[in-house]
Order: C-alpha cells, then structure tokens, then sequence
C-alpha cells in the first residue's frame, strides 16, 4: 500500500459509501434466502454484476468433515387461508412467515391444530419472528403475536409449495490478489431471507470494499466469501483445508447496518494481529466499542476457529446478536439500517485493514539521544508551549523503534492513532532518520 | 469417581449433613482442650466414635524442627473466691476462664494482685476472652469486662488445680484410601476449648466427611488430620517429612459454621489446583467470596506452606479469623454456628473434591469445525431461540478440549459451573465426541 | 550502608534539611541561566562552594550525536522604553521579560511591529511566560497579558544587549565513591532563569544530598550532574558513552517543591530496580503519589532512556510539568515552593536510595515450618492478641526468604514499609534464623 501516497483511506472511504452499501443491501433484502436454494443464486448473481465473483455448487450429500451438504430447498408460495378464502398470511407479503426450510403441506386444520405450526413473539406481538428448521422436517408459519390472538376457530388452508430435493448448497468468492498469498478473508453469512442487518448490511459492505478494491495494490490477498452459514463455511473449508494456513487474518461481518456498538469479538488466539488492529481501530472510533473475549457460539468465527483450524478470525457487528429486540424478527427491516452507520462499519474495516497493511517494524538511524528534530523543520514550536500530537508521535516511534516494536505496538503504547504513527514513521524515513519498515508494501490505486 | 454415575454431589451432600455435623460439634464443645493433655484425647474419641482413627502420642521433649515438643498441660478446678467464700468465677462454668497452659496457683491476693491476672475485653464488656501462654509460665484468668468493673477491694482466693507435667502432644489422623498414593489433606486444628466456630465446626465437618466418604471410590487418598494448632502441625510434618510430596491438594478447615464469607485464601503457590478449584467452587456458590492471597499468618498452612514444603495447601473459612468480635471470646459459641452454613460449608469443600476428581484433559475427535450435534440429538432447539448453558457448555469443551485446556480451564473461560461442563463432557465422550479423560477415575459409592 | 546501624534516614533526613534546601533555591533564583552562558557558570559555581563539583567545558560546535553545541548566549540588559522614554519592560526586573537566546536588537518599533515579538498567557493574563528559541534566531519579549493590553499606539524603543557567540556549553559533575563502580544518577537541568520550582528546587535539593552524602559509606557510587536540559545531557552522553553501562539506577529531579504529586516517571525499562523502588516509597509516602508508565516527552530521561542507551533513569517530581498554571512561568516564584514540601521530596530521595542500597536476598536457614520466635524474645504477645508490624514483616521475611525473593519483594507483597521488611531481616539475621543479604553493603557515617 502506498508508501509515496498515503490515498489508501482517502481512496476507500469516499463518502458515498454509505449510501451505496445501503442501496445494495436495499436490492437484496426482497430475496428469500435459506442456505441452500434459488434465492442463494440469485443473491451471488448480484454480488457477481459488482465483482468477478466465483461462484461454486456442492451437490447434495457430499460429505464436509462430520457433516452431509442438506436437499436444496426452494419455495414457490406459501399462504394460511381462513374458511372464507382470504389469505390472512402470505409468504409473498413476507418471506419471514414461512419457518425456513418448511417441508411442503396443504391441508385443512382447525385452529388447535394450526397453532402447532405457528411461531409468535409473545413479548414483541407485532413482530415476525425467523425461524429455521434445517436439519428436522417440519413445517411452520411465523407471524405477530397480536395476529395469533385474533384467530378463531374455524376451518383453515395451509399451503406451502415448497420442495426439498437433491441438489447444491451454493457460495461465491472473490480473490482479490495482492503482493503475497498472504490472504485476509472476508466472510458474510448469505443464508438469511429479508433481514436486512443480518445480513443484508454485511453482505453488501462486503461487496462495495471488494468492488473498491479493485486495481489497489496490497501487500496481502484479499479473499471475500459470501457463504450460507455454517455448512456454507463449512463446505468451504472442507473445500480449501490444505490452504488455510495463508490466512493471516480475517472477520466475519455481520451486522454492521445499525447504530449500535461496535461490538468486536477477538479470535480463539485472542491477541493475533487482527484483533490488535481491530481493537486499535474501534479504540480511536470515537464510538463506545465492547472488545469481547472469543466464545464459541456465533457467526462462522465458531467454524475457522474451531480447534482444528484455529485461524485468526474475529467477529464484527455493531449492536451484538441476540441483544435488540429486532433480532431474528421483521423489526430488521430496511428502516433499521441507516447509509451513515454503515459508512461508520465500512471505515472502521478499512482503517484496520490500513492498520494490517502498513504495520511495520522500523529502526531508529540515531538511537543514541534523540536526533535534532527543529534544524530539519519538522518540530515547529517555540519553547515552553504545548507539544502537537505529531511531534509527540515522532518522539514515540524515534524512541521504540528499536527492532522490537512495530508501529502499531507503538501506536498502541502512546495511545495515539494508528495513522498519525505512520504518518510520523515516514516523514522520519523521509528524512534519514528511520529506516526498515520492511513489513509493509508499496502499492497505490493509480499504477 | 463415578463417571458412570454422577453420585458424588448426591451422595456426600444429603440435606442433613448441616444438622450432623452440628449436633457433633455441640457434643465436642464442652470439652476443655489446648495443645496438650486429656482434652485432645476425649475429642480424639469422640472423632474415633465415628473414624477409624489412628492417634499418635508425641512425647514431651521431642524435638520437631525448630521446636520442642512442651510439657502436658491439664486441669481440674480453678475458681476465684471472694472473702465471702463465693466462686464469683469458676473454671466448670466455663472453660474460657482460665488462660491456657496457666502453672497452677493457689493463694490469696489483693485486688491490685488480682487485676495482674485478669484479662478481659473492655470493648466487648460482656464476653469472655480466650487467652494462652503456651511457651511463658504464667496464670490467668479470663472474665467478662463487666464483672471487673464490679469487683471491691478485698482479699480474693485464687486457685487453678493445673498440672504442666512430662507427658505427651496428642493427634489423630484417618486415611481414606484412593486408587493412587496422591493425597488431598483435610487438616482441623483441635487445640481450642469451647469455641464453637473456632473450631468445634471445623473439626465436625472433616469428621463427616471422612464418614460419607467411607467405601467410596475415589482417584485420590483422602487423609484427615485433626491436631493441635502449629505444634501439632509441626510435630505430624516432622513425622512425615519424607512423604509430604505425595500432598497433591489440601485444606485447612476453620471457622466453617457462622454466616460471613466465604473466605479462602490461596496456597503460598498462589495457582495451585486447589487453589483454582476452591476459587471456581466459591465463584459459583451465590454467596459473596473473598479469595486472598496467601500470607504467612492464620492457622496451620502457616507450617504447611513453609519454604521447606511450600505444600498446595489453602485455608477456608467462612468470616476470616480476626474479623468478628466473637473471634476468641465467648461469643464463638454454639448459637454463633448454624446447621444451614454449616452444610454451606460442607458442600463448598464436596464440590471442590469433585473438581479435583473430575477434572481431565480430553479430546475433540472432530476438531475441525463443529460436529453436527443436531443429529446426535445433542442439539435440540428450532433455531432462532436462544441456546441453554449445556448445549453452551458443549460448544465450549469441543472448541477448547484440544489437549491444553482440562475441564476447569473451560469451565473458568466459559464462566460456567464445572459441573455443567462435566455433564457436556460425559455427553460428548458417550456419543464419541471427546476422548480421553484419562486423569479422571472411575469410582462409585455401591461397588 | 550501615547493617550494624540503621542510621541512613536518620542521617540525612534532618528535620532542618526542607530550610536549608530552600535557602539554596533562592539564593540561585535570580541568576539568569540559559542553556549556555555565564548564568550557568554562575550557578555552578554556587553549587561548587558546597561541592568538590567538576565543571566541564564544551567548545561550541563540538558535535555531540545528532547535535551540535551552540554559540553561547549572554545577556547584559534588555528593555522596553515608551516614546516619554520609560522602561516599561526591563530584564533587569525580570529575566522571564526576554525569551531565551533572543539574538540582539536595538531599534524603534510601532504597536504593531512590537507586537509580532511579544509573549503573553491571555487565559493568566498577570503571568509573564517564560519562552526560549535556542535554535532559531529570533528576538521576544515576554509580558503579562494585562500589561500588552494596556499599551498605547506609539513608537517603542526596544533594546536586547545579547552576545552569541562561539564559546562554551557548561556542566558540572560530582561522585560519590562508594564500594562499588556500579553509579546512580542524579541529574537537575541547570538552563532554566528565575523559575524556582523549575528547577532551582532540583539542583537545590540534590546539592544538599550531594552534601549530606559526604564520608558516608556506601555501596554504589553516586554521580550528581547539573546540566542544561537537553543539550547537557547529550553533551554528557556523549562524553561518557562508554561508561554509561555503569549506571544501574537513576533519578531526574525536577519541580520538587511544590505541595502537589508526588509524580514518578518510570524508566523506560518500566520495571527497572529504580522503578520498584520508588515506586514503593511513593506508595508509602501518605502523599497521593501518581505512578507514570515512560513516555518520550519530559526532561533528561529522553536522552537517557533513548534506545541506545535505555537506561534505568526515571523521573521524580511533585505537580507534573505542564499540569500547573504556574508552569514556564513568573508565577513559579519563590512563593510557590516550599521548605515543608521539599523536605518531604528530600526524604522520597533519601528512602529511595536506602531501598536501593538495602535491598537482598536472604535465604531463611529453617525453612521447615516455622522457627520459634517465641523463646527468642522475638514474638512478644500473648496468645490471642493483635500482631505487630514487626513481627508480621518476621513472619514474611522468613516465609519468602527462599532465595528467589529479595526484600523489596517481600515488602511489596506484604504491602509493608520495607524499612520494617528490612528491620526484620537484621534482627532474624542477628538470630541466626536468616543469612546472605550478600548484595547490602556494610556502612556508616563515622568511619
């Protein structure tokens, strides 16, 4: 990244990319997505009008470690009709109401027995809540508790046109290729229908930064995968085990559409680079971030930092799962995600992908006493006044770059930002001062 | 210990045990005990009543390390008579009122002579102190403040009938033996006359313990030691100076029936396994705990934790010694201690014993990414709900048990109970999930 | 230093030192230093009538690292005259008036012109700053806001009678021997005019222990430098690179008569010996001391603790630079500091070094349970009652003195004075319960 041009926040952090992110994430809420079927598809062919997206199908009972890729599952409609004909719900009003992964059913019930298969949240009774019922055949409708109170008995229609049937569970990624084989993977959960944080917000920052990205040159590989969750990321890894020793680093991101957290969860090794960098960031958000400790229960972080692969891989969100109200219900709509939170998330990816890039163990060319910084012009001030963060940043990196602190052991120490740190690095290196800094690539947009 | 049967909490934990022990606690209270003499060995008896007590008689003059084992000190009478010829204080009302190991006296003094030999506790007017002088010749007498306060000027009979004669330090031990020479040691001091909490509790619960835990298969020897505070101590490490290694875990037990704490404090390792057990027992028993770090002052892990043996040995207590106005006075008596915190007690030290057996190291057979335990019927819940603590704990043991980390480390990581990851544990290992164990035992109460 | 007596507090913490101390600072106050310069010499040579001081000169354009040494900087006299032809400001009132290194002038000036060279502090608008520009040439005058604001348009007569010219740095240095070559620095900017907390109270106060030291016998030598900040201490580097290995420990004293703080700066070592140490006698001060970790702004522990060097040189003063309005400027008069606070600052010193010169390890010789105190005459109490300090600090000298745990240690972790720690030790030592404190060193002030 460039060392001659420091463009690389300026070049990704544009300040439409709030609203772009929005308006993808927009395209995509409609679709009805499980982790297998046509709405995946669909989902991947937008991502792909943005990006060279690879697009791979596993067929139906391959085996990935202990588990056996699931029947694809599509629907056509969905509806509960009351005895005088009317639809009073309907799949195509909501895709939320049919429980994912619903078998197919058409059947008269009484109200005894429809209320077997109907999922409410008593506590928020105007919400619809998602449900998913993957690995147990079953069927249900999901609807809003105040609708449930209002049923009589009477005879209903039940229909779900749904098929479960040999087929392909479905993912895409994206490579985008840096200066090493080095790798960062970028991971978003695709299998959920119109939630819109979770994870339309994900899934299309994801998709902006990849397209960005494009024509950048980077010191490391940049892969972005766009997966169901669980089996999704579990085929991929059955899929790439003998090269997931090249990821360095990576984040699930889920989430990051609201204005809640930031919420950052470290990997199972708890102090790898990415969680260094990642709490350096949302440290100087200027927001209220929550670092958590690794737990195993999640995003696909459970899956690459399960004990056998243990990758260094955390989880960003904004408010933590299962802490709104919105969770896994209708209330994730569109209106909860906003342009400005997502431009927040987006930079906060960015600047620690800065912070990735550019790290660097420098070496201090006159470590003995420090050098005279005023004849060289760069400690502009008359004595007895106060000392500007950019000079103090230099005093930090001349002092501890002594071959065993990087930039941002620097940063962190002196509890500076990571960028006025590197800033200050090359200005001394500029000037003869610094040298080495031999982590960190030269790359810019332009050539 | 049973890993086919998860009896140990169930069997040693019967809800009567607080009632048992205090009644036991109420029959030894009475009796007039210091370092030496017939005191120890009716308590010994009475222990033995219940025990297959072995009891060692050290012969005063025995040198043990730096000491010398003293004279045998014991008494018959003492009162204080005033010129009317009334006992106005008398040793059979209570044994506080005479100072242990006082020479025996028997004269007439003024007032001025008698206050020499009075101690009393004028902040606390209405309680009698517990003094001693093991090691100096003198007398005394202990008395309420309050009495003092009413005493006239006039000639005063004093008699103490004691006795500091060649004899022998008297201690019991009991050994419950286990499937390895590894011990646990359980030490009470025996050495206080009628204080209730310090220590006829302590005495009374390592009592029933030692007696529920007859016939019951344990991985580790149990060996309880009921001696005299320090001297006792000192002379038993004397005795067994060459197999003191085998001490793997150990407690010292005092003041284990008010309502305070609990307190524990840690062995002079700091991290020992008993250590962290108490630590995690305590942290989920709902009461407030105090963890300390070792000092080199309070009951026999003083001797315990020596240089020359630094044994694993921590000390638990409900209030901490010193803390109370009851400490050392008459106030410590039976109606300061209470069935309810009595077995309170007992099960904080059960609970550690089952930690101690139960934790292992075992081993993810699927260690890359989860197993499915849905179709294990390990996993039930439709999903979207939230997930209960033992399909939580299950996540946990499978992504830690990767051959570092044993049951108590996960349980602390995960801030679960260890029993709860005990049961995930056995789950998984039953459904060939987890294996190994292998420094856990097989035991059961039955066979 | 003394194990047969403990007279090293006693010796130099006289209750007169906190006066003595403050007569030096004002006697020095109205001398006007710079970084070179007859002030300095002036200053040296006060210093060297209590002192054997070596004073060191250095040619201006000796290379020193980075650095260069300046042209020397006198001033005879400077002033503001009105257009009636008063002196409105004049250097002979104040030397805080002329900014440090002002190059000559003599010129008539309007409001305008005299404006662009003069300093005030709007926010402490009757303080006059205190401002140098050593490096670039430029002339100012500094005055209260109060006063710029009250000037009228007309011509201004101003007149600095500077000289700079080639001539010399000034320093000067004074040992005391001790047993060893093993040094501790202690080291007082000399450079700054009348500012008396800053630092005429640190070349005061080191001046008097430099003098208090004299014929007492110790085991580390004892380098006082008094140098300008900065240039000095580089100057000094630079002549003693290669004998900088020597020195184990070392203070920065600055701003030590004020009543706030006590602040230490850690070395940049963070753990260093003279870190713990201070950091203890500041914790036991019964001030509200603040423990600072490094950072590469201050005074002369920049040049010290650089990364060619990183010596274990913190810094000791009362309010921190920079947090105080009286800071850099005319309200650091004699007012400010006073004989109470410096004598406590003193007594910080003091201590510190009777850490450093006292701390051991001692090695327990029965470290099987506990030796008997009690027939030693060590443990004076009768059973039951409170423990002393001093026989609790016994208790854990015995306890730790295992030969991994020097006194410091023991009295860190028993949160004692280590003056008692210490005190113990000699008595067990004396006892026969306790050898080796091989790295205390035998002396006393009378022979």
């Amino acid at each position: 990244m460039g060392r001659e041009r420091n463009d690389w926040e300026e070049l990704l952090a544009q300040k439409n990319a709030g609203d772009e992110i929005f308006s993808f994430a927009a395209r995509i809420f409609p679709i009805c997505r499980s982790i297998t079927g046509d709405g995946v598809r669909q989902t991947l062919r937008e991502i792909g009008s943005h990006l060279a997206l690879k697009v791979h199908e596993v067929p139906t009972g391959t085996e990935v470690f202990d588990w056996t890729i699931p029947r694809e599952w599509n629907i056509r409609e969905a509806y509960i009709k009351n005895s005088a004909g009317d639809k009073i719900v309907d799949f195509a009003q909501c895709n939320l109401h049919v429980m994912s992964y619903s078998v197919p059913v058409r059947q008269r019930v009484s109200l005894a027995e429809l209320k077997e298969h109907i999922y409410t949240l008593p506590e928020l009774p105007d919400l619809i809540p998602y449900r998913t019922s993957y690995y147990a055949d079953d069927w249900a409708f999901c609807i809003a508790h105040r609708q449930l109170h209002g049923l009589s008995e009477q005879a209903y229609e039940v229909v779900i046109d749904s098929s479960l049937e040999s087929g392909f569970l479905t993912y895409g990624e994206y490579l985008h290729k840096g200066e090493t084989d080095e790798e960062f993977l970028l991971s978003a959960h695709v299998c959920h229908p119109s939630l819109a944080n979770d994870n339309c917000s994900g899934v299309a920052l994801l998709t902006h930064l990849a397209q960005r990205m494009a024509g950048l040159r980077t010191r490391y590989s940049y892969r972005f995968l766009f997966a169901p969750g669980t089996i999704g990321a579990i085929a991929w890894l059955a899929a790439n085990e003998a090269r997931s020793a090249r990821i360095k680093y990576g984040l699930v991101v889920s989430m990051v559409g609201d204005g809640g957290g930031p919420t950052y969860k470290r990997s199972r090794r708890g102090d790898a680079a990415i969680d260094r960098a990642m709490a350096h960031i949302l440290g100087h958000s200027g927001l209220a971030p929550t670092i958590e400790e690794f737990s195993p229960y999640g995003y696909d972080e459970r899956q690459y930092c399960s004990p056998g692969f243990n990758l260094p891989v955390g989880l960003l969100q904004r408010s933590k799962y299962g802490t709104i109200p919105q969770y896994h219900s209708s209330g994730d709509d569109l209106a909860f995600i906003k342009p400005q939170h997502l431009l927040e998330s987006y930079r906060m990816i960015v600047e620690t992908i800065g912070v990735i890039e550019n790290d660097a163990v420098y070496r201090n060319m006159t470590p003995k006493c420090e050098p005279q910084l005023g004849n060289r012009g760069l400690y502009r001030r008359v004595g007895g006044q106060e000392i500007a963060a950019e000079n103090m940043a230099m005093l930090w990196v001349l002092n501890f770059s002594d071959g065993a602190h990087s930039l941002l052991d620097i940063a962190d120490r002196s509890k500076l930002p990571f960028k006025i740190v590197l800033k200050a690095a090359r200005l001394l290196e500029e000037h003869g001062l610094l040298t080495g800094g031999s982590s960190a690539s030269t790359a810019s947009a332009s050539d």
